[in-house]
């Protein structure tokens, strides 16, 4: 059994502990909305534990899948065990269609379908409001190598595939979506964070119903009801 | 004798006309300054004169060291003959040392050499406030193709090199600068534009005074002094 320790750090989504193993954190998923860099923000009672369940099942299939992840072990309705890991301090964004910032950004409708998946770096930190960068400017700040960020584009490529495929199983468009890379205790990339409707774009194939946070961003109506249709989806109720 | 004829466009420096010639455009040089993509602005006496003199003269010295460009002739204090080209929608910014929008952007302190140059793209689009781009955004964006790309950046490299030279020799640290580039009747990548001290930081190698536009962005002074600086220490008045 692993044991909960102190309080190692608290995001704006996740309350994460350390544990009497060193290689493992314990994490307790918040009710906490927030968008817009922390500038809106709502507790909404559901959604830690909504996120916990989502991400727990979709790590738990990109391990079924071969994809290494830091996904230990689902404890409770909002708790998970994971690896401990050194974040990498990048958010790698995919994009299958045009949506959100980059509709804004560069003046391209939103839902512009794109040729091949475009994969982008914003650099991780709040207090810059987590801006786009190149990969020149990785190597300056010193936020990955070169031959990690080669890495971290494969393995999210990878993620991309299989995520495109769970999600278009379950009548859903995957349009974008957030990974987070962390380097572990053997100097190895390991995917990390979350995979939930906070961190992914998901449209409804049909009606391209909005099934993520942009329900929450735009005010487009109950939150937890699109996150609770998208674990519906996943077949989620069987597993827990 | 190439004849002035109809106005083509006005930008924020510069007018541009027909002449007589389909190949070959008229430009005259404005006294406005403007900087935060046209929120500060102000007319000053003999700008226009100072940035065609100092962009004459470079282009002249960039040819004269085999880098094709789309300068032909100056005309007068005021006016210059140009190649005309399709204008690339990319403002190519190459940064020897850390400043302005970087610095901000990323965090890092203004003044932070880079072991080697930086190469960035900004999308060249006063709507949109000249975002910043990826490779991959050119692409989309179909601002460019692939190769066109490269061979921007080959020349900007080149011209990074020549521009250190010719400020080193005017005892000036040639902090960063932007490009711009166009396609010719023949479908060739002509490096086109200004280069002056609007579209250069210019910092005195003993002093690190500013001897460019951010004399007028940050007010730190007489813009028309800096710039007579510069062209003085050009030798521009043994030419003209
Ligand atoms: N496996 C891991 N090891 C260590 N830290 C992690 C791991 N996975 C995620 N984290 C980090 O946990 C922190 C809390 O998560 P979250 O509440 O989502 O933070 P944020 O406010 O940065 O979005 C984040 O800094 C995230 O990068
Ligand atoms: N050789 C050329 N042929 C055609 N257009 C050019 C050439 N060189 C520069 N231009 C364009 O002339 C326009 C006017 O210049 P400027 O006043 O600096 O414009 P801006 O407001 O975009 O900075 C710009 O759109 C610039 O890209
Ligand atoms: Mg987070
Ligand atoms: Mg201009």
């Amino acid at each position: 059994m692993t044991v909960k320790q102190e309080l190692l750090y608290e995001g704006k989504a996740k309350k994460i502990y350390q544990t009497d193993d060193e290689h493992i954190l314990y994490v307790e998923y918040k009710d906490s909305a927030t968008a817009f860099n922390g500038e809106k923000k709502a507790e909404i009672e559901g959604k830690g534990r909504l996120n916990n369940e989502i991400s727990s099942l979709i790590f738990q299939m990109l391990h079924e899948k071969g994809i290494n992840n830091h996904f230990v072990k689902r404890l409770s309705e909002t708790e998970q065990l994971i690896q401990k890991v050194d974040i990498v301090p990048l958010e790698v964004v995919v994009r299958n269609v045009v949506a959100g910032s980059m509709s804004k950004r560069l003046g391209i409708p939103e839902g512009t379908k794109l040729d091949t998946p475009l994969i982008e770096f914003y650099y991780k930190d709040d207090a810059l409001g987590d801006p786009l960068i190149t990969e020149d400017h990785i190597r300056i700040l010193h936020a990955a190598t070169p031959e990690q960020v080669e890495e971290m584009k494969q393995i999210t490529r990878q993620v991309n595939e299989e995520l495109k495929q769970i999600f278009s199983d379950c009548h859903v468009n995957l349009i974008d979506f957030k990974l987070e890379f962390g380097i572990d205790h053997e100097n190895r990339i390991l995917l990390a964070d979350e995979i939930s409707p906070d961190t992914c774009r998901l449209w409804d194939k049909d009606t391209n119903e909005k099934l993520d946070k942009d329900v929450f961003r735009r005010n487009l109506g109950g939150l937890t009801n699109a996150y609770e249709e998208i674990f519906k989806r996943l077949g989620g109720h069987k597993h827990v």
